[in-house]
């Protein structure tokens, strides 16, 4: 026996994957659907790309990664060529476009969801494999593209049962905040130095003021003793830039104003810098549009603090955030936050072509979402289950749920070799809502037994067999044969 | 320039890979939801398992594939585990319930729908992902559970639309042809003959008598020069096994006999063989089931040619064909033939924890079907498409289409930069079915345009400003701001 035990492989999932079973699975198609509704509804079309991309196509634009290939699954081809799994449905859709740019309508409309894979570490709730629903504009450099993303945004939120105030899609602009380290002198190409103060204005959710003020100054040493290098701005420096992003932090009596008290503010201070006055620009003409179609400062807000991890965005970014509370995995009560992130990245097409290509786009992450819902209560219910005993004769059970079926009912037959109490317990694991059952003596005199599980599963746990089964009557109703969907219907109706 | 156009990346699939479009999507969500629907009524439920799988758990049942590893998409994660990508769905499922088994109801049911990766050389139609639809039955050695599928099956096949007598699926036994080899002195554990005998009968579709005659015999020699060794069976031997696949082959009368005929025919010549009287008891129990259920033998047809590749199977094997002919890419007029093939493998399971779980399941290739259901004209049209045109001011078009996406239609707003012919040009090459534009002229008096693309298109050829196009009114239709839905509407009716 040893021998052959350790020659069996071991059932396990691999690490930081996992199985997902018929509630989840159905909540999330309804969730996918309901989305693509409203963007198909918007023109947008589907477009499926492939798991696999050259490695060199995809690109390195995973945040958080500084070693090459990390973050990705990549293998040779037997052609020596290196293929690696998408980690996100951008960079493929940048592939596609280049690819096919002179075949397609401009502005090149579409959506994409489907799973994407990132080789990190896996931990509670992190998996390596999720999945995304994108939608991106490419080929329009007009903000109208952005506006309507947002819109969309909300719209789809809505229309997956989020009502106004628990969500918030909010918008900064990279150019803006070019314009505001322009303002305190600070060079947009200066890349290193921008990364730390970007970084630092991302942590405004993490950090206190002094905390962020530390790393947008000489540094900040954190509890645990390490110690992260600052941009070594000055005082007065360290003050604008906090001035900018004060708008939504540090004063919350801010944080409600419409987008012209914004504007006025921003323009004042950072409006005379040819990055700020292009990033105001781009901004003003994407609330003008959410003006006429009536999305307010409450549903799309402007939000300094927004920076968006990924080095592409070129201009506005965007992120939407669920703002009610959950509890979180260390039983804290939480924001439930971001659900979906994008912006405008009008230089990866540019990549393969060298041509600018302006494209803008967002991706909403359909598994931390789909938590958000379940949290509010918002994802449906299963269709109610008929399971029909195999008393004697298969055919028998298989002829009565194939009526319930043509009747439009969800119905199965018991296709094991165990005896009825057992069957018993399997319609009750399943989760079934009624049992059919017809018994000899039953069809000898053209009747039928319907049975509600809820009651008649407490009942099974003391019954062990067939005889005294049938003296338990809890919850079951004995019909003529040919009044068996109108008794199974209203039997489903009573229990609501 | 060079230097910079060298380090560029060439935008380009990868070698076996594809991108789909809108129209292939949509058609394919259409087929997938048909067919789960039928499943989920039948009260199988979905499961999702993840891409990868640990090498090792996988195992190795691929067809025609001899060399370890070949076949499949493997890597080393970073903690030297072997990883490779699901070539099936049932080898996962394999791994689920070995895994899961205590707390799985038994039978377990589920269906699943997703790609799969085959490593293998590409070639034309031939991918390196495609997509499966399964449904699987573990923990029933009942023919029961084998019958319920053949059933399922056909009723998905005519829930997509597909007529009796356009398919037909086809059951054979592994048992039954274990007792074919018995009877003639040939142990099924004489597994190098017994793979050349059920290769050899595999062969009928694309060899004559003759041919497979060589192949049960001494072999046989190609056009090409290529000698395949044979089984090197005695002249009875052979003539044994071809009288038993001659039921559906050289014999075209005895094709469309029933169940009946067939039985008595393999009764009389193998019944005696403990194989093959265990295979025709069960087919006979499944046969028993149809026949109450009303699926006859023009449906599902005992044929003794169906091997299936996988090694796998253990008892029924099954195998459905689409009989209507079509054009292959030679050009020559041929059966589509098969679109889904599964079988009883009872022991897959107890490859990881030694115990035997029987099991039964098919799965259709979602790819090939939609190819078929295409040519039959059973995929869906797309709902019709309306483009409102940008007009100076974006956030008038975005209301507009706004308007008519509340009123249940699908409508987008031009987001582009680009001057009215161009987008002219653009709402014909995004297919749409009606353009809407309000000039600022209709908009001081109330009015609005809506113009029919199919006759708009050609008028936009010979159109260059928007002074000509305004003159240019084949198809179109002004009518008051207020009237907009109705008259879209009337105008989407006209064109059916």
């Amino acid at each position: 026996m040893s021998q052959q035990k350790t020659s069996r492989p071991k059932a396990r999932l691999p690490r930081g994957f996992r199985d997902r079973s018929a509630g989840e699975i159905a909540a999330e198609r309804a969730l996918i659907d309901t989305i693509r509704k409203v963007y198909e509804s918007y023109g947008f079309s589907p477009l499926e790309t492939p798991a696999f991309e050259y490695t060199d196509a995809l690109g390195k634009f995973l945040p958080d990664v500084d070693r090459p290939n990390e973050g990705v699954f990549s293998l040779k081809d037997d052609d020596e060529q290196w293929l690696s799994l998408r980690y996100d449905l951008t960079a493929p859709l940048a592939r596609y476009v280049a690819e096919n740019f002179q075949n397609l309508p401009k502005p090149f409309r579409r959506y994409q969801v489907g799973p994407v894979w990132r080789n990190e570490k896996p931990g509670p709730g992190r998996f390596r494999e999720f999945t995304q629903f994108d939608a991106d504009t490419v080929g329009s450099a007009s903000p109208a593209a952005d506006a309507e993303l947002l819109m969309m945004t909300c719209d789809a939120l809505e229309a997956l049962g989020l009502k106004r105030g628990e969500y918030v899609v909010k918008v900064n602009s990279r150019k803006l905040l070019d314009g505001v380290l322009e303002s305190v002198g600070l060079s947009p190409d200066d890349f290193a130095r921008r990364g730390i103060v970007l970084r630092a204005i991302d942590k405004l959710d993490r950090l206190d003021r002094k905390g962020v003020e530390a790393l947008l100054g000489n540094g900040r040493k954190d509890e645990s003793g390490d110690f992260t290098k600052g941009a070594e701005l000055q005082l007065d420096q360290i003050e604008r830039v906090l001035k900018f992003v004060s708008v939504s932090h540090f004063e919350p009596d801010m944080r409600t104003s419409d987008w012209g008290s914004n504007f006025k503010f921003w323009e004042r201070d950072f409006g005379n810098t040819a990055n700020g006055a292009a990033g105001l620009a781009e901004l003003k003409a994407i609330t003008g549009i959410l003006k006429v179609c009536e999305y307010d400062a409450a549903r799309i807000r402007l939000d300094p603090s927004i920076i968006r991890g990924l080095d592409y965005y070129t201009g506005p970014v965007f992120e939407a955030q669920l703002t009610f509370p959950v509890t979180n995995e260390a039983g804290e009560t939480v924001v439930f936050g971001s659900v979906a992130g994008g912006g405008r990245y009008d230089d990866l097409v540019a990549r393969f072509t060298g041509q600018q290509v302006p494209a803008t786009g967002i991706s909403i992450g359909v598994s931390r979402l789909l938590t958000a819902l379940q949290s509010r209560g918002l994802t449906g219910d299963v269709e109610p289950l008929i399971v029909v005993l195999s008393m004697g004769d298969a055919a028998q059970s298989f002829a009565i749920a194939r009526e319930l079926r043509a009747a439009g009912l969800r119905a199965e037959s018991y296709v094991g070799t165990k005896k009825i109490p057992d069957q018993l317990k399997y319609a009750d694991k399943r989760g079934a809502a009624l049992v059919v059952m017809e018994g000899e003596d039953e069809r000898a005199n053209g009747k039928i037994t319907i049975k509600d599980l809820k009651r008649g599963a407490e009942v099974s746990k003391s019954v062990e067999s067939r005889a005294e089964w049938v003296g338990a009557r809890a919850g079951q109703e004995t019909v003529d044969r040919g009044k068996l969907v109108e008794k199974v219907r209203e039997m489903l109706a009573r229990k609501g």
